[in-house]
């Protein structure tokens, strides 16, 4: 699988990959092990700072790594990854190590005690910055902190998932509107 | 504008709506006065109750109504209303009738005192379920009390906000995995 060269990306801006509602890998550490979920529960909360919200169930074995860590890192797959993307979210880290059993290559964050994934297009750095919601949503409220995203293409081909089995795969139709936005609300 | 006519749909399966992330169209009404907005920072929260998270900001004339009347409508818009999702973002319901000045056809809820699209392929009816989010992260949680959706086409052409005015619109490839899934995973 290719890896990509990332360059450091404004963290306010991660909404541009975020916000189409892409499924992601979310990487995390804890106690010398490491672990990735598949996860499509997220939404931007803000801009500055940069807030994620991510819903995750308590029975993932990552609940607890980013609870205790408070740190993990979201990973932007594409959909030459499905495959893998799938096998993730139907394994768990208490009986694998998922970066060894599906060949991923970590790398050390620069600001969160969490490995990226080189094989993704894009990883953001995240710190848990409020765990009050953990309890009665599963609410992780996630802040940014270093964006590293692919130089090319610009719009990845990313999975969307429908239930069921099935991923709506991005398509290269963009509709264009900008010159209709208010300059403010762009 | 066409418009669609719909049939019951079970409320804890909106995700395969919501979850690959479009652009929603969230309309309400209060004090007599009816309104829309559009929508891209909103996030499946559970299945059962079908629980649905959207981050509004204050500065939305939506925001009061939805949080006085405590109910809104999630409305899903196609590639084909495009230029209306644009102009429904970029104008505020203090200045405008947007079911009037768009030509929006408004249909009475079932459920809630708030209005459906009828020019949308769905609508979920939503009743504001915790209201202690709003004020810190204009988290609105709401849940799904009544779901509308065309009968066809199963995979609607939807609108996924990228940022800078650009729309990356849902792709007819599909990546089906469901016999890798785990049952319990589906």
């Amino acid at each position: 699988m290719r890896t990509y060269r990332k360059r450091d990306f404004p963290v306010a801006e991660v909404r541009r990959f975020l916000e189409p509602g892409p499924i992601v890998l979310v990487s995390s550490q804890w106690r010398g092990k490491t672990n990735i979920m598949t996860l499509g529960w997220h939404m931007v909360m803000e801009f500055v700072p940069s807030l994620i919200g991510c819903c995750v169930s308590s029975q993932n074995h990552s609940f607890e790594m980013i609870r205790q860590s408070r740190a993990c890192v979201i990973n932007l797959p594409t959909a030459d990854l499905a495959a893998t993307v799938v096998d993730i979210g139907n394994t768990s880290g208490r009986d694998i190590d998922k970066f060894r059993s599906f060949r991923l290559t970590a790398i050390a964050g620069d600001r969160v005690e969490a490995p990226l994934i080189a094989e993704c297009h894009a990883s953001f750095e995240c710190r848990l910055v409020d765990a009050s919601l953990i309890r009665r949503y599963g609410l992780f409220v996630l802040e940014v902190v270093k964006a590293h995203v692919a130089r090319s293409p610009k719009y990845p081909r990313t999975l969307h998932y429908r239930g069921d089995g099935v991923f709506m795969v991005s398509g290269q139709n963009t509709a264009r509107y900008r010159p209709r936005f208010r300059p403010d609300m762009l």
